[in-house]
C-alpha cells in the first residue's frame, strides 16, 4: 500500500543531506510511504492508495520514547500530592506499584497498558521502550515482559529496579536472583537489560554484574544513573558500552568527557525532574561536549506520570538550555540512537513511515505552545 | 432541557456546604442541569432529556480563564525561539502583533479567534475574558472588541497596553487618546478596562487616569502589574478597587498586605513566567496572607501562547508552592472572583452548568499527569 502525505508546509527529516540544517528541514514537501517504509521525500504527484493532506502544517518523525515503565497497576496520585505539599521523595513508593502490579491479572494489565499506549500514540510517539521492574520476582517480571512484547519490540528487563520487600539488607542475594533465574525467565522476552545505579538502589558492582549477565544472555545494555546525586552510573555505562544512560542530572566534567568519547547516549527525563521538584540537567554542557542526547518521558506512576513528549521538549527548552531544534531532534533521532535504531526517528528513504502531523506551521510550536495538544494526527 | 451527568466518581463543587473541604468534594455524585443552570447536585435517577455517564471519572467546574489576549493575527514563534536561545525579552514584540492585527480583516480575525476559543473549550475552559490591546488606534481597538463580543461577554478594553508607534516619547498624549475618543468608541463593547502598569509601559499616574476614565464610563477595573519588577501596580489596583491585578510576580510585604485587606484578586499567569524564563510568583505568601488568588493563561502570541489551564495548574503546583487543591480552585472559583462572577467556577444549585469531565479519577491528576490532555468532555 502506498501512502502520500502532501502539502507539508515544513518537514523535519533529521537528515542534513535532504534539507536545511541539522534537522534537514524541507519546505513545501511531501512524503511517500510504501508498505510502511519511506520511499521518497520531497516528490509530489505520486499515485497513492491513501493520501493525507497536511494542509501546510509541519510534519516530523514520530517521537521515539526510549524510557518508559508502562506496564503497571495502581495509582500514586496521593503520593504525588503529598510530595508537592512538601514531603520528601525517596522512591520508596515503587513498592506500592509492585504490590498492585503483582496483584493485577494479565487482562487488567493489558487494558491499562493499551490505554497508555493509545495515549502515547495520540501524543505523537510511535516507538516506545517498555521496562519491567514493578514485579521483582521471577514469574511476574517474566509476565510483565511477555505482556510488554504484545505492544512493542523495545522491551527491557529491569529486575534491578530496587531491592524488593523480603530482601532488605540482602541486595547481593537479590542480584544473584536477577542475574540467574530471573534473567533466564525474562531474557526470551526482552531486547535490553537495565539497572538502577543510585544510592538507595544498587551500587556499581551490583549493576555491573547485572549488565554482564545480560550481555552474556544476548541483551543490549542500558542504565539508570546520576539522577539524585553524583555517582558512578555514567562511567559504568560508558565502560560497559551501554546504548544509553538515563537521567544524567548530576554530571561531573569527567562524566561528560566519558559520554562525549563514547557512543552511549545521555537520555534526559525532564518530566521526572518536574514531578519530583529535582533540578534539571544541564543539557547544554553535554551537547557542547559533543555527546549524543535524547529526551524521554520516563512514564511511570511515581515520578513522572506523563506520556507527553511535547511537554518534555518544552521543559528541555525552558529549563535545560536546549534550543527547540535540539530538543525536537533529541525526542526523535536521539531516542532512536538511545535504542540503537536507525530506522526510526527520521524521515528518509528506507526509514519507517512513522510520522506526526502537527496543528502548527513549525516544530517550534512544540515549545512555543506549552501544554497545548498539537498532534493533529499520528501515522504509524 | 434537562441534562443529567451521573456516575461521577469525584465531584468538585467549590462549595464547602455541599461536600468535603474547601473544594466541597462529593463522591459518587450526579449533577442535574436544567436549561443551562445547575438545579441539583448529588441526586440521581432524574428524568432527563440528555444523560452523560461520567463512568466514575472526576468532574469539576469548567475553568474560568480571566486573562487572555485572544483576538490577534500573526505568529511570533521566531521571537520565542530567539528568546529561548538567549535573547532578552523586552516586550517590544507586541508591535509585530499590532501590525498584523490591524492588517487582518474581520473575517480573518473571526476565524483565528474561533479556533483559539475551540482550543480553550477542548482544554476545559468555559468562561474566557478577552482583552483588546493589539490595535492601539480608535477604530481597530473598537473593532477588536466588537469581534470579541461575538465570543464572550467578558471583554476588556486594554488600549493602555503599550505606547504605539507614532507616540514615542508622548505617552501622555496617547493616554489622552485612550481616555477620550478610544474609550468612547470601545466602552459600548467592553465590560472591563485594563492598563499595563510596568516600567516600559505606563506609569502609575497614567494607569490611574485610564482606570478613572473607565470607571466613569461604567466599566469594571482590572490591571496588569508587578510582572517584571517591583512597582506600584498592586497598590494602585487595591486603591482603585480593581477586580483583579494580574501577574503579581514581584510583591513586597506591603503589596501582599494590601491585597489581603481588599477584594482585589491576585491573578497569577505562570505560563508567562514559563515562556519568558521569568521567576514564578510565590503564591504561598499571598494565600497565607489571606488574599484571593486566581490562575489564568494570559494566552497571547508573545509571552504565553497556551490555552491550557491544566498546564498552569501543573506549574502552580510545581513552581509556585500551591497545593493541587488550591491551584484547581484558583483556576475555577478564583477566576470567577477575578471577574466578579458568582455564577461560574462552581457547581452548586443556581450556578451555570459549565463542567468538565476528566479522563482521570481525581482533579489531582491535572498536576500528577503534566502535559497530558485529560479533558474528556467539556459541557457548556
Amino acid at each position: 500500500m502506498t501512502l502520500v502525505v502532501d502539502d507539508i508546509g515544513l518537514l523535519v527529516t533529521n537528515d542534513p543531506a535532504l534539507g536545511a540544517g541539522p534537522l534537514g528541514l524541507v519546505r513545501d514537501a511531501s512524503v511517500v510511504v510504501d508498505d510502511g517504509v519511506v520511499v521518497s521525500v520531497g516528490s509530489a504527484g505520486q499515485v497513492a492508495d491513501e493520501r493525507i493532506d497536511a494542509e501546510g502544517a509541519c510534519v516530523l518523525p514520530g517521537f521515539v520514547d526510549s524510557h518508559t515503565h508502562l506496564v503497571f497497576a495502581g495509582d500514586r496520585a496521593e503520593e504525588f500530592t503529598a510530595r508537592m505539599a512538601g514531603s520528601p521523595y525517596d522512591g520508596g513508593g515503587i513498592r506500592v506499584t509492585t504490590e498492585a502490579t503483582r496483584a493485577a491479572s494479565d487482562d487488567e494489565l493489558r487494558v491499562l497498558t493499551a490505554a497508555r499506549m493509545a495515549e502515547l500514540h495520540r501524543a505523537g510517539t510511535t516507538t516506545v521502550e517498555v521496562k519491567s521492574g514493578y514485579a521483582l520476582d521471577v514469574d511476574d517480571e517474566a509476565r510483565t515482559l511477555r505482556l510488554a512484547v504484545e505492544f512493542t519490540d523495545e522491551t527491557t528487563f529491569l529486575g534491578a529496579h530496587l531491592v524488593p520487600i523480603g530482601y532488605e539488607g540482602r541486595a547481593d542475594e537479590y542480584i544473584d536472583l536477577v542475574c540467574g533465574p530471573m534473567l533466564e525467565a525474562c531474557a526470551p522476552h526482552a531486547r535490553w537489560i537495565d539497572a538502577f545505579c543510585e544510592t538507595g538502589a544498587f551500587d556499581v558492582d551490583q549493576c555491573r554484574a547485572v549488565l554482564e549477565s545480560g550481555r552474556a544472555a544476548g541483551l543490549g545494555l542500558r542504565l539508570h544513573g546520576n539522577q539524585l546525586g553524583h555517582g558512578p552510573g555514567v562511567q559504568l555505562a560508558v565502560e560497559m558500552g551501554c546504548a544509553s544512560v538515563d537521567h544524567c542530572t548530576y554530571l561531573t566534567d569527567a562524566d561528560i568527557g566519558a559520554l562525549a568519547g563514547s557512543d552511549t547516549v545521555a537520555t534526559f527525563l525532564p518530566a521526572t525532574d518536574f514531578s519530583t521538584r529535582q533540578p534539571y540537567p544541564d543539557a547544554r554542557r553535554v551537547i557542547d561536549a559533543g555527546a549524543t542526547v535524547a529526551l524521554a518521558t520516563n512514564c511511570n506512576p511515581g515520578s513522572s506520570f506523563t506520556t507527553s513528549m511535547s511537554f518534555c521538549i518544552a521543559l528541555a527548552v525552558r529549563d535545560m538550555s536546549m534550543t527547540i531544534d535540539e530538543a525536537v531532534q533529541a525526542a526523535t533521532l536521539g531516542g532512536a540512537a538511545a535504542l540503537r535504531r536507525t530506522d526510526v526517528g527520521r524521515l528518509t528513504p528506507g526509514s519507517a513511515g512513522h510520522l506526526v502531523i502537527l496543528d502548527a506551521p513549525s516544530h517550534h510550536h512544540l515549545a512555543y505552545r506549552p501544554g497545548v495538544p498539537l498532534i493533529r494526527q499520528t501515522v504509524r
